[in-house]
């Protein structure tokens, strides 16, 4: 079934139908607008013959400098300029192919002046929602008939459950009272995908990854407006809004795949070819070639094909659609799903049209990978690569394992907190490690509480370490509200739904009066967390200094001009007297402090006590 | 005690003696050569009230240039440059003060032509011989009743044993068999060092890293004569000599320790401070200034007192006993212990002044660290760190801990033969990984038979990859006669005598008869594989290429414009066909193979069928 499925793709028409009238059935992008810095822009233009039609265009400011013809007759691809001159309005693609004339208007729309691309910083805190699975706010989008995949079903884990933007923007407040500052969202944009075995069970495209029109938001999560609607809100409440692209691949029921414009649209291979999902092949100075391919080449999974992006058509189709989603939706940043099974120059390209029309934007990759070498090779680095790359960001997998390593483990020589500590020790690989997300848990790992035994002392320390260490901190939804489960039997039991989020659920953790005490304690300790940073720039721009961990005692601090704060980790199993004398290089000029997270006051700096498996949070007094 | 001994250290002389005549003991370097390229030379000269006399040199082409005097009056260190033009032959170091006149002569040899700074390359194989422990050549010297250790016991594993230079000279024809081409003794320096207590056991410096005179070779390995006769013999016979230097601390029965030049010789803590052995804040870009000050700075054990090298009379003390060492006896490269703990600028300074008088030397650094950021660190690397390292090569601990692993580790998504292969993988760090020295232990580690379990066919596994992956490959005395053990309950455990080098052993593994057939088997196949690698240049500086770990199975290639060959390894339980379409970037083109192990050609490369746990190295046939 795989290999029918890919021989299918194969298929590219080649002008059967030119005899007959042509038609325009799409254009892509599906509007543009007037004053972007880059003046270029190429329009897919999609219809029976529609590649067999001479085009013209008669707009002031605007020209058409070159019509691509194609393999398929259905394609045309129109590379225009538009001055700086050029005013909002509509503007006609004119078609002419013997004594047939078409005529397809297209809107430059004029830019507005609302926010977007404000970028996320560490000043920020994320939040990272799976919507299907967070709250449902308009029952009527649950499902629709004429949707490849009909069905909604809270009871099945693998099919939708009707969560949608209408829901998340009713929650805005709880997240701002939380402390967050930003919102990410697993990707929005239509799947208008079959259902699919996957290990013997039927699933949806809940997730979001499996794209089948770049330009609409899927109507089950409330399409283009709400989407538009919910970033104006967040805007309006100071949330930013990041944005989950996904460049590597499409979802099988894309509708461009039912009729490709060439063969080379996709990584095509003679059989089905899965990526390796191994990554070392792609830094290796001994790598192999063909070890390359696979792993960039080859498919993520057999119901998401693989875009070729080196095809100049594909990335121009890629690249404006970035752009297009900023400036239509306002969104701030930009999160890249799988990014390193991009072509990477393409991904430095995508990037560099990003930045140069938002400078302010930030743009982080997941790149899954075990080491910081790896990792630093997908962001701005200092190691002399032969291929540089000019991402922003990423997301910091190596701290992340770091940390669950160092709640987990024993502390000795290299273990416990070690390993965190160790992890933070490599940051000379990059440009601006503070410019890395971090991050305990997501939608694709097991979820925090249950990697460290359900232990909410260790799960108090974590949290602390997220939230004053260097980097941009995001977090999972639900791990506020100790939300807990691993990836056994599948990864459905990390994405279950948010109680209180679904007409009819019986508790509602939104709420102080629906958590336990035990929630409310987390709760708020996140919230303490959150707010006391979200309030002191020397947790987002202060300089990081930690301390050699000695018998599981790990003490940093972050400083700038005005503020030391000091976080000391006692990893141990039995209360400690601290010897602050060892760090006199950031302690000299302080007396006493203040615990922030019970605004008690330490008379004394030389006498600190601490308890077994705890983390205090100390901004130093003179 | 260690209090004690530290506040000893601190007192210096000052001139309580100035009444009195002065008298030269001492002049180090004990003599220097005309036509260096580095026409300066400092004279560390030592005796009562010498700091107090005026210098002269009158020598055609030598000038003294300044003359310096210290806290210690019984120091003076005299500048002097030496012209091109200069002649060998004896200066005379004329000292006036009122009445009186001293002339101490000083040796300006003439350079002689023989072998010296050759380097060692991936073309060599290095044979690591702990000369104590190895073979004892002459009774005669084991030991003197003038030393502060007047003791030799075979007996106890923590004593001197006797062995000598003398002894490793009568075995230069059995390494020569085996394929070595580099022997490294571990340091032959003088280490009238007084036995000390370790963990209850009463101890010997055998290991020979507390240095008491710089300028002697200890009696008991021979002196100064028979070392000079042994590195002739060794280069006579086509082996080189890898001198193993120690800059970071001397015996603390160093002569100078006794009366020190000035306070600042050494690192000097109010209370007795240990180095942490943790090298992470020297690289932590977050680091504090404290930890690296103890990291550095800190002892590496009570009785090594730590050299302070940013003093400029310390580090032209020990680059010129570099270079001299060179020079006097004819050495090759240059293993430096604990690289790491040493002051980086000087490391910089010391090696250039190696490599500019011997352009082809080799310097490998002992840095004990568990990942490839750290370990680029101490070498010339592809990292923007703020301080750039110098060094050529250095040992590759990472590789080490890699190889075991993968050897040790059921093989799975990151473990296993994935640990060696990833480890190479991150080769993009540095300059260049082929001048790395690998090794599967040493002196320091537990033996290699031991760590793998005992397991000849892991055993024959990790010395194929030794000797044909990238690097200069060394090896632990005994490892080709199965010698094993850890280093419990002590390190004297992977340090025993080499069965044969005493007289009255039972058993003579140095020959052929006196070995069990395993044993045989074992010194065989290392043989074939080192001569193979010693004949074959496309070992040396062939490209290497690797393929992505499948199953248990590794394969990787080293091939140049004339020679391809496949090292395949299957670390699996059971026997496989190897599928060699996966490799066609380097098979392409050949059609059969020459097992370099048994000799048999296998007629078809797509047929090659690999044993559970076996490694095969094959020369690939047009």
């Amino acid at each position: 079934m795989r290999r029918f499925t890919v021989l299918l793709l194969l298929l590219v028409n080649s002008g059967l139908a030119v005899a007959q009238n042509a038609k325009i059935q799409r254009v892509n992008p599906t509007n543009w607008w007037v004053g972007m810095k880059n003046p270029n822009l190429q329009l897919l233009v999609y219809g029976p013959n529609a590649g067999t039609l001479t085009y013209t265009v008669t707009y002031p400011g605007v020209k058409l400098v070159k019509a691509h013809t194609v393999e398929n007759s259905n394609y045309a691809f129109l590379d225009l300029t538009i001055a700086p001159t050029a005013k909002p309005g509509t503007l006609q693609l004119v078609g002419k192919r013997g004594g047939q004339t078409l005529t397809q208007p297209f809107e430059l729309k004029a830019r507005d002046k609302s926010p977007k691309g404000q970028g996320v910083t560490a000043a920020d805190f994320i939040y990272l929602i799976m919507p299907d699975r967070f709250a449902n706010g308009d029952p009527s989008n649950d499902k629709f008939a004429d949707m490849a995949d009909p069905n909604v079903d809270r009871g099945n884990p693998f099919y939708r459950h009707g969560g949608d933007l209408a829901g998340a923007g009713q929650h805005l407040d709880y997240l701002k009272d939380l402390g967050v500052t930003a919102i990410w969202f697993t990707p929005l944009l239509e799947n208008d995908q079959p259902l699919t075995n996957e290990g013997g069970a039927m699933r949806s495209a809940y997730h979001g990854y499996g794209f089948t029109d770049h330009y609409a938001i899927d109507r089950r999560m409330g399409g283009n407006e709400a989407y538009k609607a919910y970033v104006k809100k967040a805007h309006s409440a100071g949330l930013k809004v990041v944005q989950d692209a996904v460049y590597n691949h499409v979802g099988i029921n894309h509708w461009i795949l039912k009729d490709l414009p060439m063969k080379s649209w996709l990584h095509q291979w003679p059989t089905y070819t899965n990526t390796s999902y191994k990554y070392q092949p792609i830094t290796d100075p001994h790598g192999a070639e063909s070890d390359r391919r696979v792993t960039l080449d080859g498919w993520f999974v057999p119901f998401l094909p693989d875009l070729n992006q080196s095809n100049p058509f594909v990335a121009n189709f890629l690249i404006q659609h970035a752009l297009w989603s900023v400036e239509n939706f306002g969104v701030d940043a930009w999160r890249v799903d799988t990014y390193m099974y991009n072509d990477q120059p393409f991904m430095n390209r995508c990037n560099q049209a990003l930045l140069d029309e938002y400078p302010a934007i930030h743009i982080f990759g997941e790149s899954w990978v075990n080491n910081v070498v790896d990792q630093a090779y997908y962001t701005r680095n200092k190691i002399d690569f032969p291929f540089k790359s000019n991402q922003p960001g990423g997301l910091d997998f190596v701290l992340y394992a770091s940390m669950l390593e160092a709640l987990k483990q024993k502390f000795s020589w290299d273990d416990g907190v070690n390993r965190f500590y160790q992890a933070l020790a490599q940051d000379a690989v990059y440009q601006d490690p503070n410019k890395l997300v971090t991050f305990l848990d997501n939608h694709d790992t097991d979820r925090y509480l249950s990697v460290i035994g359900d232990d909410f002392e260790k799960y108090k320390i974590g949290l602390t370490w997220l939230l004053t260490t260097r980097g941009i901190p995001s977090m999972y939804y639900g791990t506020e509200i100790l939300m807990k489960n691993v990836k056994d039997p599948s990864d459905a039991e990390v994405r279950r739904d948010f109680p209180g989020g679904f007409s009819g659920d019986k508790e509602n953790k939104f709420e102080t009066a629906g958590r336990s005490n035990r929630e409310n304690e987390a709760y708020q300790f996140v919230r303490k967390l959150a707010t006391y940073r979200r309030d002191n720039p020397v947790l987002h721009t202060g300089k990081l200094m930690q301390f050699l961990p000695q018998e599981g005692i790990y003490v940093y601090f972050r400083y700038n001009g005005s503020k030391t704060v000091m976080v000391a980790t006692n990893t141990s199993g039995k209360e400690i007297s601290l010897d602050t004398g060892r760090f006199a290089e950031r302690t000299s000029g302080f007396s006493s402090a203040r615990n922030i997270l019970t605004d008690q006051t330490i008379a004394d700096l030389k006498a600190i006590k601490l308890s077994a498996k705890t983390a205090l949070v100390l901004e130093l007094i003179k």
